[in-house]
């Protein structure tokens, strides 16, 4: 792994704990015990790593404000790579936190020739009908376009670049471009965001992310602690891990094959999870004698970040699987029972969504 | 003078006519006959080059819309130079443009260090008070703050990013950093703001500049027509000579003695004429055999630019001075008088203007 990280590439981690001593994260084990309720994200390691997490902690412990936010730059169906995010902001907002949700369609449109009309249909017809069905309260959010930001938001934005040199941006991201340049702006002024004056800060606020986008989050800490006119607290951060596409390879939206999206047809879901890599061996035999490869197989994935909620039950069938006692096609013989529940309840409710979408945004 | 010109730093130019070459700008005297009325901005080449300039008087002949846009980047008192720019608002208000007053806080702040708050400031009390009392319609112009863009002047702003390469940028200005990188992309849109569609565009519009502005010229022209989402009219610029200084060198705003503010008391403006560089010769008698130097008389170039609109009285006191019949402290005379009637004149103006600056901005 490459010590320079470029976010508008394409990523793949094989050791997670290798990031965490390369980029200078802290892990998560030094705050597993005051994490606030059981939730997988944590108690799986999904979030595996964190810088000044327990800021955030600590605020929610002594009843002060803080905040989430993240960003998302939408580009195809949302699915199961996606509902993680999702989780995480329902996570959040239950534990009392503002969520801010930021659409990147200014970054998409500079870094990916994306059209902003185009990403704000996605944002809102597949993200946001998806937050709905998924529980989050979108009347709390901050759901909000990057081109759509308020005059302070921009005011800000083009303020921030005074605190950067060119040198610190090639150090972090390479070559530059005058586009890479603003989008990694405006993702600062998103970061700062939820401790601008209008919304009560400077406070503590948690950005989930994969190590991918570290260098966003290294940048705009460098820029809270510079700035002078306004007071910000240096964010957080929670490292997530990928969930890997379907075939074992990157789960990328540009290829329907490698992710299971949360309104695809419960048959074409099924058909996903059969042609899925699996950690099983190469005969029977073998399989009985050595156990599956765990780690290894996406399926295992999708029940452990997904499907399945109680974790007696997720150890159980880790403990039968790695021992060699059930087979892979079990595996997936339960995956596809438990996405046939989970869509099925998914997909009503994504059809009551349509009301409240239409309310939020008469004019898509 | 070096092909390169550096918007942010400082300039003085010995030969106008070689920066027409230089720079690829086109003379005036093409479109001399053009002109409507008889300003003197354009009859004493006040004005000396222009890039398609033709289609803003074509727009005018027809009848149609055009505008002109104006930067400024207050810094201090207002003085004889940027009466000049106002006088060049009041002269294409008068031929039907709208007019775009952009206040470039922005730049201020990330290329002087100058709070957002001091040049806003110093833009209304300096600036827009005098833009009053010398008869600009300030209810008709656009003058706004970069800070405060609207929604969408912040998102072409971005959007324009994508239309230039690091490589074209550090071509035109030399070693960038973010802060220029936003600095010039906010003068983008500032240049094509009077073309965005809420503002009935596309049309002409003209910018005049120091040559020391055209790099933002040609840069932006190159967005205007690479640009796909909108269209625009290249921008056209008329290029403005200098005020030279009162003691010959730079007027610099950071240096009382090398302007007359409009607002400095009779007495003071008399005794910077008094030491103001002449093109008077040493002793009388080798003026009186070889005449002044008019070209190099700060005086001369103060009745010129500023002070005296009878073209014919001009040309006589010129052939005075040239011939060595006038001394250089009876042409000294004729700007102190002419100077007392306008400032007397003004001062009176600039009170009446507080009036209508407090109704603008009731909070300054």
């Amino acid at each position: 792994m490459d010590e320079k990280i470029d976010p508008w590439g394409s990523i793949q981690v094989k050791d997670y704990g290798e990031t965490i001593d390369k980029f200078g994260i802290n892990s998560m084990d030094d705050l597993d015990n005051e994490i606030p309720g059981s939730n997988r994200l944590f108690t799986r390691d999904i979030i595996y790593g964190q810088r000044d997490f327990d800021k955030v902690l600590k605020a929610k412990k002594k009843n002060e404000d803080f905040a989430m936010m993240t960003g998302m730059m939408p580009s195809g169906k949302f699915h199961f790579g996606h509902k993680l995010v999702a989780d995480m902001i329902k996570y959040f907002q239950n534990l009392g936190a503002d969520v801010y949700v930021a659409v990147a369609d200014i970054e998409a449109y500079l870094t990916r020739d994306m059209p902003l009309e185009k990403t704000r249909e996605i944002a809102i017809k597949e993200y946001l009908r998806n937050y709905i069905a998924l529980g989050i309260d979108v009347d709390k959010l901050d759901f909000y376009f990057q081109s759509e930001g308020s005059t302070n938001y921009n005011k800000m934005s083009k303020m921030f670049s005074k605190n950067i040199t060119q040198n610190e941006l090639e150090a972090i991201y390479g070559e530059m471009d005058p586009g890479k340049t603003i989008s990694v702006l405006t993702q600062a002024a998103d970061i700062l965001k939820p401790q601008f004056e209008e919304n009560g800060g400077p406070k503590p606020v948690v950005v989930p992310v994969g190590i991918d986008q570290d260098p966003h989050i290294r940048l705009t800490r460098d820029i809270a602690s510079r700035f002078k006119e306004t007071d910000f607290v240096k964010p957080s951060s929670i490292y997530t891990k990928f969930m890997r596409g379907i075939t074992g390879g990157k789960m990328s939206s540009s290829d329907p094959k490698s992710y299971i999206a949360l309104n695809d047809s419960i048959e074409d879901a099924k058909k996903k999870i059969d042609s899925a890599k699996t950690g099983g061996k190469q005969s029977l035999e073998e399989h009985r004698k050595k156990g599956a490869d765990v780690e290894e197989d996406v399926v295992f994935e999708l029940l452990a970040f997904n499907l399945i909620d109680d974790d007696e039950r997720l150890r159980d069938i880790y403990r039968r699987y790695d021992s060699g006692e059930m087979l892979s096609g079990e595996l997936k013989q339960i995956a596809k029972e438990e996405m046939e529940n989970f869509l099925e309840e998914h997909h009503k409710k994504l059809e009551r969504a349509d009301k409240k979408i239409a309310k939020m945004f008469p004019q898509t």
